[in-house]
């Protein structure tokens, strides 16, 4: 009998060494380093999750919102959109004679990145919604689905989707399994997104939001489509962010990440008012070597009035180059 | 031991005997009779929900979206929405003395049903619109919230939440519980609606698509508010409604309820294209007696239209006065 017990004992023993620990086994952002980010990014989700907590959330307000370019994936030497137009508008231009000397056309055409990112956010909606008009919404998807799946960024050489922050898909994940809704709110086109966001991000169509352009319901031999106009109808950036946070989800959000001046609108909207405990986030591009280093000089996710507001209103600033492991998967 | 096994015979005997059966027990829309209707509804969720079913659809996709005024409560003498603004027209037409003679404000002020029905579902969006800015979207809300306390139906005497629909409201539970995603697609004002359709329908703020005016971000002593603008934005009617959902939703559903013309179109762009099962249901107000009786002749909810559509098509029409057991809960 004594040595059953033993036996059990020294097995309890060797089992307890073989799995490692629960801190280690349930570190829910890996790819980040202990750091400011992480913990601040820890504390006030075990804060809004605890229901013994002050600053508990229940969870159908627990509604996080997060830019895309720079934010979620990369955004240089361009939009990644900027690059998908590319082909098409190649394949116009031979009914615009005009355009080999008419921006941002041009800097299309000749794949200019300077003379693009000089358009501005503004420019870059522009060629996409005056370029893609035409088709239905269902055409469009299509196009946009089989572009991803050979197109490659032009100097990292790897396909779009891969582009994606690994540390930020863990934080999508780890915000979810804590009864987070996590959102786009990103300044590029709704229907360029949505084809590809639940795949790659785990965010579903409904819950993109992004600039648009208008749509026309129509009748096609008894089939119902809607047909994409040349026309705009919201540009999802900067005060158009919360705008466009409260047309479609119609709560105020109490986590919002971006990288940019593009989001300040939408943390300020996120973290000033609405009571209780709230986070805002931002993503610094520190790391030169691994990704891309810029802030306040940049044309692309310029990152200039924010940065002194982060300081201001407590939000965290991510230094890419020290508290991530890796950039992407 | 022969004994033993004898009572617990009768022992099962009586518990069987005392639970109801199983398909009593677990009948999801128990105020609805057994007929054509009811047979389609549930004939339809198993065909989508049966992993061995050629018609399977994923969770994901099991997109269901309501019409509100007339489908999930009734829109007679005129639209809810129409009493909710009296108390507003009144307060602000002592700087209005034009409104006197000038329609649809008359009508309002009157409390004439006729001629504001008469104005149609655009005059009275109208009259929401430019009576409902020039206040944060917080500030509406709250309005809408202390209303719907006090607020009472001009001849059924009852708070307007109450004058909902039990067979619908067992349909949403049945549709959610089924795996879909249930949206409300209405005329009415999507700011109207979100401040308590999650408490009567369980429809959340975000799965609420409605007519909007503009709102524009500001911040007031440093803290930021969205404020209503008196310009219309958007209308989401007839074929609206298409473009609405494809707005915030981004997929195209498979099931649809509505109950008048200005559904039309939302029940051909979820059942006439898309492929696989599809379901287009119409709620026919045919009891004068318990609800109110009206089609094609109605200034509200007039359904002419979409009534020969319904059989081209094979959607479901609701006969309210032999398939509704009840009206209202």
């Amino acid at each position: 009998m004594k040595q059953i017990k033993s036996v059990t004992l020294i097995l309890l023993f060797v089992l307890c060494s073989v799995i490692p620990p629960a801190w280690a086994q349930n570190d829910p952002l890996p790819s980040w380093n202990d750091g400011p980010s992480k913990s601040s990014i820890t504390a006030f989700v075990k804060a809004v999750t605890d229901k013994s907590s002050p600053d508990y959330v229940q969870p159908s307000k627990r509604i996080a919102v997060f830019d895309n370019d720079g934010t979620l994936w990369s955004e240089q030497p361009a939009y990644f959109q900027a690059f998908f137009i590319f082909d098409r508008i190649r394949e116009m231009a031979a009914d615009h004679p005009e355009w080999k000397t008419q921006q941002p056309y041009q800097a299309a055409l000749e794949g200019d990145m300077k003379a693009l990112a000089a358009s501005g956010k503004e420019g870059l909606i522009e060629l996409v919604m005056t370029t893609h008009a035409g088709m239905t919404t269902d055409e469009f998807a299509e196009i946009v689905k089989k572009w991803l799946q050979t197109a490659k960024h032009p100097t990292l050489h790897k396909p779009y989707t891969q582009l994606v922050f690994k540390p930020m898909l863990e934080l999508l994940d780890y915000l979810r399994a804590n009864g987070f809704k996590t959102y786009i709110v990103s300044g590029g086109g709704i229907e360029f997104m949505r084809p590809w966001t639940e795949e790659v991000y785990g965010i579903p169509p409904e819950q993109v939001v992004g600039s648009s352009i208008v749509t026309k319901f129509e009748l096609r031999d008894g089939k119902p489509v809607l047909v994409r106009e040349p026309k705009l109808n919201f540009i999802d950036d900067k005060a158009g962010k919360p705008v466009g946070i409260n047309q479609h989800i119609g709560r105020r959000p109490i986590f919002a990440f971006g990288n940019s001046d593009g989001d300040l609108q939408m943390l300020q909207y996120t973290t000033l008012a609405g009571g209780g405990k709230r986070f805002g986030g931002i993503v610094h591009h520190t790391d030169g070597a691994r990704e891309f280093a810029y802030d306040r000089d940049s044309h692309m996710g310029r990152l200039d009035k924010a940065l002194p507001e982060a300081e201001v209103h407590g939000w965290t600033v991510v230094d890419m180059k020290k508290e991530w492991k890796v950039i992407y998967p």
